[in-house]
């Protein structure tokens, strides 16, 4: 059944994974539209956002923000439109991004991470990538922590995701070498060839490690981490002096049930960040660089509208067809941003 | 054999320690003095200093810095009188601070990382801790990367030590609790009754981890490192959302000859960086911060006249004892800052 005007099809966490999320992690229903009050909003989903961060929700383990409760909504963002509005400042028609819709049709609002979008966007599941959360992940990420300077060289993995695409391109117009690391050589083909990466290299590869101390003669400056596993492995020693490592995911881990035999290597990267004056350094992006958003859409806005910041899209269609997406997200089998195209308009 | 102007005693690095270094690693010399010619100058050693750092020079793994070659002189900085000088600015008789003078009696510069200290000084031996690299090391960590705001909680280990103590009361004249681990009562007891610690933990008790958190009750904001192992283990998993890690050494791993068994934690510590969104960043005193060491010294040489910053040194008399006390500096034996002391004046 699509998305119609009668009931709201919601996906509930029916149970909390172990190891890779199945398809019985999942529940289906079908509940009445909420009504919004007054200082509410009534919003119908038009494009909703699978992102890896959702993997973490799922867990009760210490995280920075609440695990969804089992028979909880699944958390994610969604572009939609406003179908009633009892709130200032929002009007029946309005396109806009909200944080805060969940995987359903239907989300009662009071505004709060709710923005705005141009009625006149052409590519309004922009927001959900490159415009939205992961891109502006990835712009702070690198030009704030990462701070690479021309001439550097900043390694990135996921190139083709929208947090990776963003790094390297940006990182390319801020004159650095940009060597990517992603899942396949189709993949990795588009990444030099169409996002400009100078190599990309396939981390499916027995000799990654090899192969990056080739692609990165003069070592590492920036390593964007949002991966984790064994990219990082790889990473570490080519770290140079004073290298900065932003951390914004680790999806290579976000399965594992328990820690990896040893030895431990925790002492290791200790030594290995003094011995080369490392900066680590973990963010949210809201949590840590919210205000920083309009000033990230002036800059972003017209780079994807030139070309500068080229952008692709994984659509998957109809809201029930999430779970299996979200899934093949955490095993790298999107190719580019993933979004579920939930109505038309 | 005292120092004398007769010949140069020199300790020699003998062969490379495997694990906690030994007496057969040095090797005890007399040389020439050596001649200074145009633009340098002859040092003779008053005092000099005995740091973590050095076991890292007398290793040859890959660093920060050149291992010591062996047969070469121990590195060390030394509070020297000079003796000769044929080097514009500085002139027979003055007293200096270098930063190369290495555990000998006798050393010639070109006057790179020598700063003239002032001939009033009451305890130049200070040069070589509260007022030199160590002090330094622990006002720059703690105000720039860890950014203390008053009522947060500050941990620091090895804290009778001169980075640690410099630490904790810079962090306490900034309004932080402060939380130090050392070994024993009896540096416990000082940490808290002289340099008015909040608390003061033994780390040689096996409860560490749980009496850190009853010492800790609103979490952990900052950790500055300087010591590693088992004090980190108990540290992690109080560390509070935004918490900064300066990291500036490691001394309870420097004798480690292999990695700890498993499981494997480097993905544990990846994932509570994320969750908690912690800075971690490593940093090498004048590699990091060397133009700001005259404000350094603007600051903290009145704290320590005025009494606000107390200071407590470990005194050794006679070159030939540094490789002992040496020794005891990585066993945590010494009881404030180690300085040996070579002559009177």
């Amino acid at each position: 059944m699509p998305q119609n005007n009668q009931v709201n099809r919601q996906i509930l966490l029916a149970s909390r994974p172990v190891g890779a999320p199945k398809a019985e992690n999942f529940n289906l229903i079908e509940s009445p539209i909420p009504k919004p009050e007054q200082g509410q909003m009534l919003l119908r989903a038009l494009w909703t956002s699978l992102d890896p961060y959702m993997r973490g929700r799922m867990s009760d383990a210490k995280s920075y923000s609440e695990p969804v409760p089992v028979g909880g909504v699944m958390p994610c963002g969604a572009v939609c439109r406003v179908e009633e509005s009892h709130l200032d400042g929002f009007a029946k028609g309005d396109l806009v991004m909200s944080y805060t819709a969940g995987w359903q049709d239907y989300s009662v609002s009071n505004g709060a991470m709710v923005f705005k979008l141009d009625p006149q966007m052409k590519n309004p599941s922009q927001a959900l990538g490159v415009l939205g959360m992961p891109g502006f992940t990835g712009y702070m990420g690198l030009l704030d922590i990462g701070q690479p300077k021309p001439g550097e060289t900043v390694v990135v993995a996921a190139a083709t995701g929208p947090v990776g695409a963003v790094v390297g391109q940006v990182a390319k117009l801020k004159g650095c070498r940009v060597v990517g690391v992603a899942g396949g050589a189709e993949k990795c083909a588009y990444a030099v060839k169409e996002l400009g990466f100078d190599a990309c290299l396939d981390h499916k590869q027995d000799d990654l490690a090899e192969q990056l101390a080739l692609a990165c003669p003069k070592g590492i400056d920036v390593y964007f981490e949002n991966v984790g596993g064994k990219v990082f492995d790889a990473v570490m020693p080519l770290l140079n002096p004073h290298s900065r490592i932003p951390v914004c995911g680790l999806i290579a881990q976000y399965n594992a049930t328990e820690l990896p035999p040893g030895p431990d290597r925790l002492p290791q990267l200790m030594r290995l960040m003094l011995s080369q004056r490392i900066r680590m350094q973990a963010f949210i992006i809201f949590d840590n660089y919210g205000p920083h958003y309009p000033e990230f859409l002036k800059v972003m806005t017209p780079w994807v509208a030139e070309g500068k910041v080229k952008v692709k899209e994984d659509q998957v269609d109809g809201l029930e067809n999430a779970p299996a997406a979200f899934m093949g997200l955490l095993e790298g089998k999107n190719f580019g941003k993933l979004v579920v195209k939930i109505a038309d308009s």
